[in-house]
């Protein structure tokens, strides 16, 4: 279907180097995820985190991060970001001219010492030690805040929105160049993303960026079609839905990147995307990946057929 | 979560033992359907279509639907309905004393000529007879007009929405008691989902009683938010997701009951569900269909938690 003039451009952005591989045990080699990643471009996705630069004794996974980076900054239009979890990893990804680094915070406290061993408000001071980093070096490296278990956790339960509302503010005032909410343990539900990101949009209007969903309990794309209803244009997805869910095994990872991209062309949005591409990549990842549990369902049943023979 | 006192009641209408049942080849016996019903009943569900009143050549599965439709006229509170395709399997119904018949039409006309041997308009006819049978009957039983394939179709592909509408006042002009909208082939998005359920309901209003979708492509829980924004308060659902596609072996069929009641409690809708008592009847549903391909995503991860201990 061609996209519908009246509808607005989507954009998918690609998370599964990053966000996928960084549950996966299978350790793939940098030059599979530049295989990976020229595919993806050349399927149409132009915006992909590539990496993360955290101690590679955390994530052996992302060591390679730089290495796949530089790859990402020689194709044509493509926009490549890592995900930073301090000051340390801020100034690799500028010196490497990421073109945006991803500071993931997490709305709930317990699920912030957890997990990042600082406050939420320690991770908004980061951001604006980051921000001093990036404009002292002259650098165009943007920073985009990441507002983690914004619809409840794992430990600590429900979130209050008053709370995560609060620090997107903080984060901005901080001066990160824009933020986005995830649902990082797939607790979110359509009507609560509705409320939540349309609140959002009338705190810190265009600064709202993206929308970050996974699909542990099947709500994921459910969950994207009320952001867009409030405006949301970005989500963030993984191939085969790779990543899965550290709380629960077996269960799914992020959105699926090739049935979002479905969605969100069958509703009339122009992505850009090639959905038959995106499925041959995802047969790809399937034998680059044999043996962990994937996800996603459009793969069974293939696009459907939409003009008489 | 307590239901929202703000937010509507929200029904989910069970059709495993129909629409599920009759695209699964292991026969299940009369005792288990019994034993599935019960358990169905206990968990919360009020609305179960129980089977389809058609040629028992056509479908065992379903030979036994009367002795079924029997057994839930005696749980408390329960509204079951059966699918009939012609005049004779509506005479069956109401002589069984069915609260409900559920008449499937399909708006394609090429699919309506390839499965049910007759054009839409004549379905319509067959409405008027049964209307007209069931009221010299002076029986209760009503007539709910299924618009199918309402969102496209494997052979006719793109479906024109003014064709749908037209047949959904047909029903109604003919003697449907109401009418619902139905993606028997997983074709929906929610963007055309809530645009088609928006113009059904302005011509139709109250008479458009729910809403029948597929997860043959992954949308179908956001289809259901699309139509819950618009109105709709009763979906079709099937436990463990059983069904499948005829069009495309080891799809998805129906949207799945656990991961709908789910998305609707989590919403603050009350639905009178009691979602682990579902997720134990899907364990049971596994076992009585060892071989078959089962769907729904909750069940991996199950409830979150959503108190700090």
């Amino acid at each position: 279907m061609p996209p519908n003039p009246d509808t607005p451009r989507a954009t998918v952005r690609e998370v599964g180097l990053r966000d996928g591989l960084q549950s996966i045990a299978t350790i793939v080699s940098t030059a599979r995820k530049i295989e990976w990643l020229d595919a993806a471009h050349a399927a149409g996705l132009r915006e992909v985190e590539v990496g993360s630069f955290v101690p590679v004794r955390l994530l052996p996974q992302l060591a390679d991060t730089a290495e796949v980076l530089a790859h990402a900054l020689t194709l044509p239009g493509l926009m490549p970001s890592v995900l930073v979890p301090n000051l340390k990893g801020a100034e690799r990804a500028i010196a490497c001219g990421a073109p945006w680094m991803i500071v993931p915070l997490s709305a709930s406290h317990a699920h912030s010492l957890a997990n990042l061993r600082k406050t939420p408000d320690e991770v908004v001071a980061d951001v604006a030690r980051m921000r001093a980093a990036r404009d002292a070096a002259g650098s165009r490296t943007r920073i985009e805040g990441g507002v983690g278990t914004a619809f409840g956790c794992t430990i600590q339960g429900e979130v209050p929105e008053a709370e995560v509302l609060r620090l997107l503010q903080a984060l901005i005032d901080a001066g990160a160049d824009r933020v986005s909410l995830a649902d990082t343990v797939g607790y979110a539900d359509p009507a609560g993303v509705q409320r939540l990101f349309e609140k959002a949009r009338a705190l810190v209007g265009e600064h709202l960026a993206g929308a970050h969903f996974h699909d542990t309990r099947g709500l994921g794309l459910a969950n994207c079609y009320a952001a867009w209803q409030t405006g949301v244009r970005r989500f963030d997805a993984c191939l085969a839905g790779i990543g899965g869910c550290p709380h629960a095994p077996g269960a799914s990872g992020n959105v699926t990147t090739e049935d979002l991209a479905f969605m969100l062309e069958r509703m009339g949005a122009a992505t850009g995307l090639n959905v038959p591409a995106l499925l041959a990549l995802r047969r790809r990842v399937e034998g680059w990946l044999a043996g962990e549990t994937l996800h996603g369902t459009l793969w069974r049943a293939g696009l459907p057929r939409l003009a008489a023979a």
